[in-house]
């Protein structure tokens, strides 16, 4: 009998890829990227009209064609046939969301909305709504709502309800003229399948959509006496405009339209997963598939996700929700919003002229070369000592407006060793978080790392295992997150009867892991205290200079 | 009648330099500079012994050949006869000292002597006598010794008694051979005269030397009990090998001797005053002939002088000595340990290479470059607020074990934002300078600037009027020591009766001077009370982290 395969979708900020799997063991067979045409629109529309500060749209028609190019081309490579394609799954970034007609055409598309910016797609990192996340913080906090505890106490400006705030309040016709408010997962799903589902793991995350779990809790959004203090044209939207069938992960949305499936080159009826968030749904990639362990998918930014039988109102945890990663468990999300990015930043900004030649003469990229530099330093050796907000701190202190901070400079200070320092202030901000979550009673049993950096940097690795004084299971595959959604895939094509089974057999780690090495784990144990310490000086109210010198720019 | 000149002598680390000098107006008629043949001796003896670390030492014959070298050339460029020459000064950095026998030759010019690396002259940042400095330390604290609080309340490793301390521990026959223990100064005088003089300045700075004006003190070097505890060579040392007649500021050590007049093309006789300390001796240059009036000397790092009529132990302020800067004033120095320096390792470690690019294609300097981006930013503007220690706190904590610090950094900030932030930190390490001397109750009633950046760079002395919230003053000379030490050779020569005549013709400022701008200033004052905040949690015990992560190097 032929192998059977499942093809998993992973839509990020600038492109999205494909990738084929066999369903037995997860190998991948094939890949395909396809780059945005618009890429994300921040200066202006298509046609033009120009977009204010913090906006960050992107345009549905790039997303469709991520289908119609990535899908065929895997064919192709492959030699699969489309009859031994069993499945589908698809993550994207959130909460990345559009409004739509009764028929799921984007308002955008249509010639009456094509100029008005409320209209198109906006992305998971549009900050345009900042002001309205803070009014949102400080009603809750007024009225004492209790569903922010399980989101970190601060609503954050990516969750989609403070953008719907924005837009009620800055083209309410947007809100009238809209049918449904679709992430840009479930509309994929239902571009796929006809079917409209909303996927209860996005919206528990992005939309505050609370299952009846928590003590005292109830079901659904949050509470429509807040939303309309807030609006009443948000409260109206809220309940008449957040619909579609809720969709667990790993359940099938539905099966490929005829049209679709022609246009795919794949089978009609071919079943299709309910969508999910772009970094959680790595988390079976790994082979995770119990409570207490940890996964840390390290990209741009670094995205925690473990589960837990407990639900606790850890602090700083910005995302609680019931089968919200994997099903039967409470999926815990926190984070940092800097890491690969600060990197990136230190390279763009900060590195000399002599380096970049002497990088170029060895045949090495430039984070390649700082890494071999900074890898021959000894724990410690730096004298240096940062805190990693390069982007603020999103776990555990909920706060963007801290800053990034260097300690320890002298004359003999040279760039390998801010780097290396660098890298260890990503690493004090995990431990910091992983300790958080065992003071609130949610165990951290092992640690896995998935992403670009994780399967790149050996180096920065240790440094992890060290700080954190835990083994480090590095994720084989380099496409996590593709991998995870085909996984899903599998099991909404009954290939498996749960993701528990699915994870078995199809996620994995690399066979070497990283442990702590004694001695430097020694060295760092008294570096995090130090980190520590000023961690709480600088982000729990000691010295709030970071906040006051902002107000002066 | 023809214009007479006096000759104005700089001994700086790597060369010498000689202005022939208008005595009726301090305009300078030519200039010359002699780069030392041997630079400073860090590795090894000229025949090959090697030094351990941080030694540095310099070779005497190259401080002669500045003499036979740049004077001939002042005399040929400029013109000007030996008879119309009626006066030389010099200045030397210091303590930089050297043993000598009874004939004045350096030791480390016998045979016998010359593999003995403490036979030779050891320059002022000699570091290899910190650990005897640091034992001085605490033997003075623990006997209570009085003349520690005159002195920042820590032994320097840069003075001459602990470089002594070393040389009886680690080679006492040098001590038991040396006739006298000369600094350069000292040692070049009597190369002129023929007489063996004793600045009282640099003694009173160098060697603790003091006069009977302080409450309860005794004249003289710091109390004999005290050195032999520490070692009875070092008291034997001090009370034998110190030798040569006090000269004061602007006395005449002597005249020229025939030999010597003969091999510079000078008249014999020609009066040559005492020795000075370099940066101390741009005093006068500026105009400063009264108290209440703060020079910053503004180089690699920043010296600040003040006289006062008043002796005031005022902490943090590392030396206080009769007579020391102007003739009838206690002189005040107080300074930060890395000023230009942190610009030159920023430049060297931290500025990209598209930056590098750019200021090539504008033909600009990369200092001049940043200073043109950064002089575009408003003041705040960077968001950063730095510590700038790092090359440690001179004043007013005298703690070389403090380090640099920036806070504040983001994803947005730009090479631009962290050089300006480095400025403004030096300003405001200025400021709490300024803030001692007054709280101390020595007044400050006017600031000046001099040194290279002073006249370079108009957006850093802007920058120090707005944190200072003073008018600075620029001297005109860019070689302020050097025309100091003119001056002082126009009051040995009996051209003036004292330097405060030659001072008002001779020294002058440049026609406009930096006044703060108001809006600039409201915003330093608040980011200097972050400082403030910092400068203490930091420096003053609040979090002794930067000593502790130093440790774990």
């Amino acid at each position: 009998m032929a192998e059977k395969y499942v093809i998993g979708l992973d839509y990020g900020t600038l492109s999205g890829r494909a990738i084929l799997v066999n369903v037995k063991n997860g190998g991948t067979v094939a890949r395909s990227v396809k780059n945005y045409a618009h890429g994300v629109l921040e200066k202006a529309l298509p046609d033009g009209t120009p977009l204010p500060a913090a906006w960050a749209l992107a345009v549905p028609e790039d997303y469709l064609e991520v289908l119609t190019e990535t899908i065929p081309e895997l064919l192709a490579r492959s030699g699969v046939k489309a009859e031994n394609i069993v499945g589908i799954g698809l993550d994207a970034t959130a909460s990345t969301f559009l409004p739509v007609d009764r028929g799921g055409v984007p308002l955008c598309e249509k010639a009456e909305y094509a100029a008005r910016p409320h209209a198109w797609m906006k992305l998971w990192k549009h900050h345009a709504a900042q002001t309205q996340a803070d009014r949102m913080t400080a009603l809750a906090h007024e009225r004492d709502e209790d569903f922010l505890k399980w989101y970190g106490g601060t609503v954050n400006a990516e969750w989609m309800l403070p953008k719907l705030l924005q837009i009620a309040e800055e083209d309410p016709d947007i809100c009238r003229e809209a049918d449904c408010f679709m992430e840009a997962g479930d509309w994929l799903v239902m571009r796929l399948t006809g079917e409209r589902t909303r996927s209860m793991g996005i919206a528990g995350y992005k939309l505050q959509y609370r299952k009846a779990w928590t003590q005292g809790g109830e079901e659904g959004y949050p509470p429509g006496e807040y939303l309309r203090s807030l609006s009443p044209v948000l409260e109206q939207t809220v309940m008449e405009k957040l619909g579609g069938r809720p969709a667990e992960l790993g359940e099938a949305a539905g099966g490929l339209t005829p049209a679709m499936a022609k246009r795919l080159g794949l089978k009609a009826g071919t079943p299709v997963a309910a969508a999910a968030i772009d970094a959680h749904v790595a988390t079976p990639s790994v082979g995770i598939c119990r409570p207490g362990e940890l996964l840390m998918v390290l990209g741009t930014s670094c995205c925690a996700l473990l589960c837990s039988e407990r639900a606790a109102a850890v602090p700083g945890v910005f995302g609680i929700v019931k089968d919200g990663i994997l099903p039967g468990y409470y999926g815990y999300e926190a984070g940092q919003s800097s890491v690969g990015d600060t990197f990136e930043w230190f390279v763009r900004n900060c590195v000399p002229e002599s380096y970049v030649r002497e990088a170029e003469k060895a045949g090495l990229d430039i984070h390649r070369y700082l890494t071999e530099k900074a890898g021959r330093l000894r724990a410690g050796e730096s004298g240096l000592l940062a805190l990693d907000w390069w982007n603020g701190n999103r776990s555990c202190l909920s706060d963007a407006g801290l800053k990034g901070m260097i300690l320890g400079l002298d004359l003999a200070t040279r760039p390998e060793h801010i780097y290396r320092a660098l890298i260890e202030s990503c690493a004090y901000g995990m431990r910091t978080i992983m300790e958080v979550f065992e003071a609130g009673g949610v165990k951290v049993e092992r640690v896995y790392a998935c992403g670009g950096i994780a399967k790149k940097n050996p180096m920065m690795m240790q440094i992890y295992a060290d700080v954190l004084e835990r083994e480090i299971r590095i994720g084989s595959s380099d496409q996590g997150s593709a991998l995870g959604a085909a996984m899903f895939g599998a099991v909404a094509a009954k290939v498996y009867p749960s993701i528990l089974e699915a994870t078995r057999a199809m996620g994995h780690t690399e066979p070497d892991s990283y442990r702590p090495i004694p001695e430097n784990a020694a060295v760092y144990r008294r570096l995090y205290q130090e980190y520590t310490v000023l961690h709480d000086y600088f982000g729990r109210g000691g010295n709030d200079v970071m906040k006051r010198i902002r107000c002066l720019r």
